[in-house]
């Protein structure tokens, strides 16, 4: 069937997949509606569309499994980590199975002396660098939640590191991936170049499920840093913050991190996370290197600062105060929701060249006021990278329409600017909408040819990215 | 037609189609011996294949005529840069178009505060480097030749900046390119992320022009550094040597250059370059960053160098010396002829993990001492990633058969201890035999249901890569 066709499973087709699973799985394969929810949900306000069943694979060899039977009964398949995704790629708009990995939580192999390590898809990345920091090594990419390593590549996950280690396109060295025709590959060799032949690793990394199940991932590490510090700086304006960002990544400072908070969401997080941080737009910085680069990054950053402003730069040397400066930013989606209880948000997440940031986030800020909107803004500024966060009571059609339509308009800006609808939460269901304005026409037929190449029967997670 | 089925132009569409050509190119079409002559030549023994004809586009609207008419006439298209490839590349095995890119040579725009630029494909790396250089910037990608952006995102191309600044994979931010269906599409934004959709321009970045023509390429740039300084250091082993360079990687000192010369490629230099550098397996590195943290890099890399036995640390801070010591290293391949007069010699590129690099290199040296081979290995070891220059009389098939069942087990050892046939230098046609060995069958076909994907007709550089 092709996928723009795709339909339901009719009931026939349901309790034989269902039959079948249930002989393969025993109680790893579930239909109660709770567990069907829970793998539909997800933590925006595109509606839940719940699989038909869920299933707990342990390996490769169950994944393939699963895969034929699909195949055979030309059911959708829907890989699922953590759930914590934004746009609905978790949902199951025709139905299906939900693939769900967190049984395969196996780290198969460190290899220190080349800086990598071979894990299941199931793994977060919380339990690899907890199993991870004895050995003296990180695996640095951080988008906030504690997601798993699978759904981190299959989005190309970035967030607070990424201005120093880049997203998960630039940390994948090697997938091993089942096709939709049951045949399992390796995207690439551990080696740490290669020009053997078209990038699939890089094919899967981003693909959202829509084109195999990831089994296996193959991860660069880093060296633990010598020395790290963390620091607040405070700026008279968004722009000055932003300008300071451009002026100190142009002079070659190796920034580890670099986060913007305007002073909406500064407010926010001093209410959620009982800080007195200084209610202006705010950079909280990272500094990674060996103590004598660290004390010449901070130097040299320090001396931008001040020629845009900046004051009140603040320490935490010590390892518990940076974790608390760092868990207030990773909460900064919960302290915005606290702002207005009971309301909920979306998430914007452009990214523009760095030259037209404090431009995109000044109209932005400017739309905000005139929409009357409370919408605090939260940045991976040395990226480029920010999102909104307006708060909407989504009982009431009047605000949820004025919100989606401010969302559209941050979206048309950032793409003026030659940015992006999307930095790092994905496409899912919620930004299909931006694509043809953002690739074009032809690349976009583009996408759906390579779709249909690897995915001819369109049972990979229809419904995302692609229509089919 | 497809592209397994190919075969050379009929003699009446030939005429078509060259008639059609100079029509619109006048004498920007060429159809003399020499200049067809030219656009097969590759720099090692794989024989000849020139194309029909030659033309020589101003812009994309040329580039696209090219290609409609090749289609309509179904005829092969084969994207033509420098033509310092070293794998057949640019043979016309079929005959059909071969599209020089050297007119199209502008810097179209430099975003120096966004670190980027975007430049037609026939601009080689010196002549982009030469224009940024007052302007504090620089791009780092050098393969040594001094060859053209457009063909070193085709071949994925690194050489010996890549341990710090990364491949061509790294580098480039976004392509224009014209698809084979006469269609232009951009790959991507100029934002420093994104997560909208299929990763089009890794899928055209190492594809060797089988799957369109590149008309434009964005760059990342990097700031010159404050401080550059090289030195040499001479090493009791070729083991000792890579155990030196793994170390200093392990412990995170950023090198920007670290290539290894084995004791027969160093006599070679000497005699080519007029050096007097001692006679033993050697590393030649470059430092970059502040002053400082040159000072502290090398501070340590001598600390980890002594431990191995690393002696003879010779400096070269002075612009010129440097100069001529890296002229030596990229002059390696000619300097390596010399040794045996009127030879020609094959250049294999695998990579393996770090680790199992010293083990691999070691092999290699026994291998080449019981087949009784004058054969200098050079190698960017940072990245796992080496050559050897095997001589041969390629008059005499016996020697020509030996060099190649060599180089066979190379590429076998390689792959044994996870490395790629090819690190840097691409498929081509001498490498096609090697990929269902180095990707499993069904990656390989995979990576064939991509091509018929992108170009059904089989029209894009056939009988490259993949069969079609």
């Amino acid at each position: 069937m092709s996928a723009s066709a795709r339909t339901r499973p009719s009931p026939e087709v349901l309790s034989a997949v269902t039959a079948e699973l249930q002989a393969l799985f025993g109680n790893r394969a579930v239909t109660s509606e709770a567990v069907r929810q829970q793998h539909g949900h997800t933590l925006t306000v595109i509606a839940n569309q719940p699989p038909d069943i869920v299933v707990f694979p342990q390996d490769v060899d169950d994944c393939v499994a699963v895969m034929k039977l699909a195949a055979k009964h030309d059911v959708p398949v829907i890989p699922f980590g953590t759930g914590t995704s934004l746009e609905g790629h978790v949902n199951a708009p025709h139905g299906g199975i939900s693939v769900d990995t967190s049984l395969m939580k196996a780290i198969i192999e460190v290899h220190a002396e080349d800086l990598d390590v071979v894990v299941e898809p199931g793994v977060t990345r919380k339990q690899l660098n907890e199993y991870l920091r004895d050995m003296g090594l990180f695996f640095p990419i951080d988008p906030g939640a504690d997601a798993s390593i699978g759904g981190m590549a299959s989005t190309r996950a970035s967030g607070t590191n990424a201005v120093r280690y880049g997203t998960m396109k630039d940390n994948v060295i090697a997938l091993e991936v089942v096709l939709p025709n049951g045949e399992v590959i390796e995207t690439s060799r551990r080696a740490k170049k290669s020009s053997a032949g078209y990038d699939l690793t890089h094919l899967f990394v981003g693909s959202e499920g829509t084109l195999g199940l990831i089994t296996k991932v193959t991860l660069k590490l880093h060296g633990i840093p010598e020395a790290i510090s963390a620091a607040v700086c405070s700026f008279p304006s968004v722009k000055a913050a932003a300008d300071t960002t451009i002026a100190a990544i142009q002079s070659g400072i190796p920034l580890a991190r670099i986060e913007l908070l305007d002073e909406v969401q500064v407010r926010a997080v001093n209410v959620y996370s009982k800080l007195a941080l200084p209610e202006s737009p705010l950079l909280l910085l990272e500094f990674h290197g060996t103590d004598a680069g660290v004390a010449e990054q901070v130097e040299r950053f320090r001396a931008i600062a001040d020629d845009f402003g900046g004051g009140n730069f603040e320490w935490a040397v010590k390892a518990e105060d940076r974790t608390r400066l760092w868990q207030a930013r990773h909460d900064a989606y919960w302290a915005a929701l606290a702002l207005r209880p009971g309301t909920k948000s979306q998430s914007s997440d452009v990214c523009v060249p760095l030259s037209r940031l404090a431009e995109c986030i000044d109209e932005t800020k400017k739309d905000i006021v005139e929409t009357g909107l409370v919408a605090p803004i939260v940045g991976h500024v040395g990226d480029g990278n920010f999102h909104v966060l307006p708060l909407m009571d989504e009982n009431d059609p009047a605000d949820v329409a004025r919100v989606t339509a401010f969302m559209g308009r941050i979206v048309d800006r950032a793409l003026a600017m030659g940015g992006t609808c999307t930095g790092e939460h994905g496409v899912g269901q919620g930004k299909m909408k931006y694509l043809k304005a953002e690739h074009g026409a032809a690349a976009l037929a583009l996408m759906g040819a390579l779709k249909r190449a690897v995915d001819p029967a369109g049972i990979m997670n229809p419904g995302k990215i692609v229509a089919g």
